[in-house]
């Protein structure tokens, strides 16, 4: 399977090269093995800080030889031309704590919005050797065991419920309460998968992702993952989630309508 | 690197063995996708169920063809001959949420014990084709990266120290205190990954793993692993951990020394 033969979108192609341009910089930094107590080495030789800004500056170099009209927002070198029609939004190592915990559960993320909408969208675990991708209107995996369509499962009822969310110790307060609403109203809510929580909403493996405090580079994306799975992602007040803030993720627009009330309620 | 290199142990080449007997019935049911709300074939048809019980077979006909003398005893189908000298002990789906939310973090646990006693232990991963071997002298790893020994770091600080724990939703009245008084005193605490994070406190990514309600099956392969690997496993009480119940395990005995004052303080 081509991502030409999956998308419309004229940019999908070029997925591919950023997830590789990075997988060279994130996988023979992820689990380097390196005491703890030797800090004056780690001072200066954080590998998961030089993966970030690595792959980061990979990214970018490919995109400006490529595209030098489009914008770019990066999670480590900020923002030049976000006035653009297109603007790539990346996050070169989404869940640093897995990533420095030996977790397969990290990902690089590369969005593109036109006009401010996210409209194609990656993300890459290359230990694994997986790519999840989407444009809005379709989403599609490769990896170990071959290629396949994205879509997310049926299921309207939070009681039967996979939810997934970083970790309930970044809600705080009333967000706090409001997530407790739904964490008590579904079956199983794990915690701890960062963007592949994302990924399983629009495989189909989980139901629900809840998170808080998200910046645009942690979000955009995976919009077009999900929506192109069948899912729909927004913000708690149910508008676009593309500035980040207080996400919610649903393979079901049914399930998303309840988790919403509960949250708001 | 062969296991037959590694290890004094006569039994360690049985664990690849027993690994691929596991994967064939384990991987081909990981990510099966199924509509929740087909609950009619949910009842016939649980992939979790049929890849445990069908590992757990496999596993036991392997054992009892080659080691007819030797005790099993299994998460699945319980125990037989377990007054032998030697028992193995088998979890065939370690991590079952991980499993049925698409996560690559669950893994297939067989352990051997001699007199009540840890000596052996496999924690395999398929969907990553990984494998984490120890036999409480040594431990050793392959995996997509290559082959390598493995060693836990060295870390006597809880204050720079990751902590491991399924889900802090598992302790309850004084367990609950006792775990928070390590959490709070730890600078990263993380959820979610079941036997993994044992093998990576083995490999020197994390430092801690604290835990409760085991059952033998769930810890028993681990011990031979993180001891192997230059750490400790032991109870709440510094006994032996092979009975299960409330599990500490660390990297560093200075740290293991220092989390378990602060659990019974």
């Amino acid at each position: 399977m081509r991502i030409s033969d999956m998308s419309d979108n004229p940019h999908a192609d070029f997925l591919v090269e950023l997830a590789a341009a990075a997988a060279r910089e994130t996988l023979p930094r992820f689990r380097q093995t390196l005491d703890i107590e030797d800090k004056q080495l780690r001072g200066v030789f954080d590998p998961v800080t030089i993966a970030d800004r690595s792959a980061e500056e990979a990214m970018r170099a490919l995109i400006n030889a490529r595209y030098p009209e489009h914008g770019i927002l990066g999670e480590e070198f900020g923002a030049e031309r976000t006035d653009a029609e297109h603007v790539w939004v990346l996050d070169p190592v989404d869940g640093t704590r897995a990533f420095i915990s030996g977790l397969p559960v990290w990902g690089t993320l590369a969005g593109l919005t036109r006009n401010g909408r996210a409209v194609l969208g990656l993300m890459a675990q290359p230990f694994t050797g997986e790519l999840f991708c989407g444009d809005g209107a379709r989403a599609w995996y490769t990896g170990p065991g071959g290629a396949r369509v994205l879509k997310t499962r049926a299921n309207g009822d939070l009681s039967s419920a996979t939810l997934m969310t970083t970790t309930p110790a970044l809600f705080k307060g009333a967000e706090a309460e409001a997530y407790g609403r739904v964490e008590r109203a579904v079956r199983m809510p794990r915690y701890g998968a960062d963007c592949y929580a994302y990924c399983m909403v629009a495989s189909g493996h989980i139901d629900l992702v809840i998170e808080t405090g998200l910046a645009p580079y942690d979000i955009v994306a995976l919009i077009p993952i999900i929506e192109g799975a069948g899912g729909i992602v927004t913000n708690w007040e149910g508008e676009p989630a593309e500035a980040g803030g207080r996400v919610i993720a649903a393979g079901d627009r049914r399930l998303h309508a309840a988790a919403l009330a509960l949250l708001n309620s």
